[in-house]
């Protein structure tokens, strides 16, 4: 048993794919980590920016987060047909490809791509931040924290689907369990109340006003609050993990996450509203809308420590849809030659290994670089999102407008709606966070495109030239001029000459004189290697000395390849490389590398006409 | 023109030794700056162990340099008579290993390279920190600074030996010049005043005693006064680098080095008796012993900080002798096979570069290691210098004992004296210093005798397996049985395909299936090449299709070859290995490398009757 084995389980025939698919059960934690982990800071970030407004600023959390899940249902209702039309997966990716061309296609895909790469960072940094500042003592372990969660999260990914769901379903719904029971408290005591319940432990008082309500304000509160939407897009986008019949499992388990999702979003603002929670400014006195809605609910005993233990565990695994994300998507893009082609092969356990490992690079990357405080990414990250909705949803308009029909035109209207309102939110994040670091992703998202593109091209141009070769050419075959580099009259070099001799009359063996003295192998061919040639009847291999008062030995020997090539325009070169292949690596110090040298050198200054034979000889054990 | 022609000067012809030869003249720079630095550290050494003895001190030093100045004239005279009777150079290891055995030789050989070692790190952090402590603000730029040097030495000595002879000159005589001007006013001085001249900077008065002269405490000082012989024994190690007649170039070289530094020792123990100048202890009211001499000879006037600038430039650049001895002694030592051969290779200027590239790299590691201040390697660094000082004298009184006669009598009683006298001093040197550092030395010569042990060892081994194959053999000589593994049938395919049938009858082609359909190249495989090969009257290629289940390509692959290996135990096996050349290095991204992958697994896994073919596939420009 290999450690591979032990660290990613044994290895899965392509027949056991069928056990690897999920169930909805299953599903909703791999595929809907990320927007229900949503609630917890949605509501929040749009409650923060209502902070100016004092205690009048409550009373538009409802009308928002209507919007807001108007908004989701429009959004829900969109990647419902995705599913069906393209059940392939690939979600906004391939809606906007099919739909409105390739290059739209291939923003979605980057816009998606930086989203899923911050919403790793993002997240787990939220996550153990959150662990942090309960635990200041583990403050300076803060890095490694991280580091040790994303790869956690990423070797388990690399366990395969089934692994990933099993595993994250505890933390999935026991974080449900609490803020349904939570929310479900609140709301009876609330009814009961007559709308005014008395707190168990009362929140804050909401500070005085100091700013007065304006559009733009509201504006930003709501693609603010439209945060609680990233994550939506999961399920569209690996439609291929689910059991049979794939569509209805997909549609079933999308259906249930945005549900949950609305459900959490409606009684959290009722409840803000009820017991007038607002959000906290940051520092010291700060205190999550959650933590004071959970306290005012249910008092701060054991369920509100299990309530904040779950909502911590959620963020900080929220990367995991990440990371079943991600690599289907790179997988899909692959298979239209957009991102190299290795992206597009099923690992081990079935899942896209080099997806996972890029994603957790890439996201190890921006930790480091930030040393585990990723608060500066929050404002580049919800640009990508909503463009990927936006184009998809434009994307299900322009599908719908080539279907036609009746019912056409009803979805046709609720996805132009959707494209609207998604694109008007795209619109005011990146205007109101542009300076914050909304312009990084505007800057990104034509880079990744460019070498998108420019993968893509190299493809082509590699298929142009290889592919369709017709039938096997066998005219005017001749056999090869077999060159042999010699240094001593040794069983390597006499191996050589052998193999060389047995498939060309045309054999060559060049010697480099350095000065050194190369008399005694020129004396001795004729006894050694010409004589026993003749006798077997075959031709003589020619001796070449080549002089090098400079003392290079490859210099010469490539230059005479070259040459010989140059002379010999319709024959093949066949280079026999003698090469002594040792047992440790650091036995290689002990001999020069001529042998590789000459095989890089040909490989870099040679034409399709030379070709290179590897003899290795090998030390007795 | 290359950027090598630029940094390291065109490459010389092998025929252009005879310009790269020294005369004495430049001789001296390039092996006598150790030994000529070590007259401002030599004396301040021993004064320094004296300071407890206060003014009563000073009257053994007089006693205590003649000692030294005599040991000085053993060795002299010794080494005259290796560079005599070993001209092919190598110092100490070659006497030691012609007289006492190679064991001996490989202890001297160890000894000096630990020291050559030391002395590039010791010499330039010295300098360098004499500059730092007259100009404090540099400080930070200790280490840079000494990497800065080491480069510089390093390079200079990349151009050449005469290069090096010609850039040194300057600095070594301005040094000389200057030791010999103060040295003869100060005797002047002293003999007109009748042993009583009058300081122009009077030194600072000696300390009151607080110690009682004890024999080890002499010892101890003579061990210290004879760190000024170090760096004596370079010249016989690089008797090849001098112009004709070699040992008459070699010996007058090494008589005006010792004759110099004698006269230099000899003045500084007159001057330092006469002016009564002792060592200063460190710290603030720190001033070296030649800066009080100077100043009490000469003034501080212009000349005085001339020769504190090339007292300083001296020490810094006293690297430059361990550069042109380690790398000739390397050379040596791995003529017999025990350090790797690339060592004994001429550089493109005629100098061992890979001597020169690994001394550099050993002492910058130590410069990084002690941050550019490696005052606590010194007490590592006599032990070898002593130790290659005695085993030459022992191998010296070895050879006289085997040549027999007077004039043998003679040099064996004197050879004798300095064993005994170098021998006493390793042993001081080692027990004193051993608590400081020495232990380190003494464990790393074993360390080093081991590893060249092995190298030999392998080279034997090697030695004894290729060499001496005896005539070519070809009897019973068949065509390998082809193996070229094929994903698609495309050009690279194809010609992977005609050039195995070139050359063998027996080609099988093997397809690896890992259940994305690999039907279509098993259809057209009849059409596509069976059917040419049948009409060219050429034999048909199989199409071996491998089942994969768990989707792995290479292992399938590997097992197909070595299995038929073993099925045909009398076959060679050719692999041809289509590769794909890119142009870039980052191109390489976009394709798996299971080319590379499959040849280096096969070099790892193969036999002697596996051969690797590369059939490189060029996109036209």
């Amino acid at each position: 048993m290999s450690i591979l084995d032990v660290l990613l389980g044994r290895p899965l025939k392509t027949a056991e794919q069928k056990k690897e698919k999920l169930s909805p059960a299953a599903g909703i934690p791999v595929f809907g980590l990320d927007a229900l982990s949503s609630a917890a800071y949605g509501p929040e970030a749009a409650l923060t920016l209502l902070i100016p407004l004092g205690a009048a600023g409550i009373v538009y959390i409802l009308p928002l987060t209507f919007g807001i899940i108007l908004l989701l249902g429009i959004v829900y209702f969109s990647y419902r047909q995705t599913i069906e039309a393209y059940p392939g997966g690939g979600g906004s990716y391939t809606v906007a490809r099919r739909n409105l061309g390739a290059f739209a296609g291939l923003v979605a895909a980057a816009a998606l791509m930086i989203d899923y790469t911050l919403t790793v960072a993002v997240g787990i940094s939220a996550g153990v931040g959150a662990l942090v500042s309960a635990a200041p003592s583990m403050n300076r372990y803060t890095l490694p924290l991280c580091l040790v969660i994303l790869l956690a999260i990423s070797l388990i990914n690399l366990r395969g689907v089934r692994a990933a769901g099993l595993f994250f379903m505890a933390p999935t719904y026991l974080f449900v369990g609490c803020m349904f029971s939570m929310v479900g408290i609140g709301v009876v005591k609330a009814l009961v109340s007559g709308g005014h319940p008395t707190p168990v432990v009362a929140p804050p008082l909401l500070p005085p006003a100091t700013a007065a309500v304006s559009v733009w304000l509201l504006l930003k509160v709501f693609s603010s609050g439209c945060t609680a939407m990233t994550g939506v897009e999961a399920v569209s986008n690996g439609v291929r993990a689910f059991q049979k019949p794939v569509v209805e499992q997909a549609q079933k388990t999308l259906a249930a996450i945005i549900a949950m999702l609305i459900l959490l979003l409606a009684g959290i603002a009722f409840l803000t509203r009820a017991y007038q929670v607002g959000a906290t400014a940051p520092g010291s006195g700060y205190q999550s809308v959650l933590s004071q809605l959970t306290g005012a609910v249910a008092g701060k005993g054991i369920f509100y420590f299990l309530t904040m233990a779950s909502i911590l565990l959620v963020l900080s695994l929220s990367a995991n849809t990440a990371f079943s994300d991600f690599p289907r998507l790179c997988r899909i893009v692959a298979e239209d030659f957009y991102l190299p082609i290795p992206f597009a092969s099923q690992g081990r356990r079935l899942v896209y290994s080099q997806g996972i490992a890029v994603l957790a690079v890439l996201s190890a990357f921006l930790l480091i670089l930030f040393d585990g405080i990723t608060d500066r990414l929050i404002p580049l990250f919800a640009v990508g999102a909503f463009l990927a909705f936006t184009l998809s949803q434009s994307g299900m308009v322009a599908h719908w407008m080539r279907t036609g029909g009746r019912k056409a035109r009803r979805s046709l209207i609720v996805n132009g709606l959707g494209a609207l309102a998604t694109g008007v939110t795209v619109v005011v994040v990146t205007v109101s966070k542009f300076a914050e670091g909304a312009w990084v992703t505007t800057l990104l998202i034509p880079a990744i495109i460019i070498l998108m593109l420019s993968v893509k091209r190299h493809y082509e141009r590699v298929g142009r030239e290889t592919a369709n070769p017709g039938k096997l050419e066998l005219a005017e075959m001749s056999p090869p001029i077999v060159v042999t580099p010699i240094a001593n009259w040794d069983e390597i070099a006499k191996r050589a000459l052998r193999f060389a001799l047995n498939f060309s009359p045309d054999v060559e063996a060049v010697h480099v004189d350095t000065g050194r003295g190369s008399r005694k192998l020129q004396a001795d061919w004729e006894s050694l290697v010409a004589e026993p040639a003749r006798n077997a009847g075959l031709p003589v291999p020619k001796l070449v000395t080549l002089k090098s008062p400079y003392r290079f030995v490859l210099n010469p020997i490539l230059d005479f390849i070259l040459n010989l090539e140059r002379t010999y325009p319709n024959r093949q070169i066949a280079v026999i490389v003698p090469e002594l292949v040792e047992r440790h690596w650091y036995l290689y110090f002990l001999h020069n590398q001529r042998g590789q040298w000459l095989k890089t050198l040909l490989l870099l200054k040679g034409s399709q006409r030379i070709v290179i034979i590897d003899v290795p000889w090998y030390l007795s054990r």
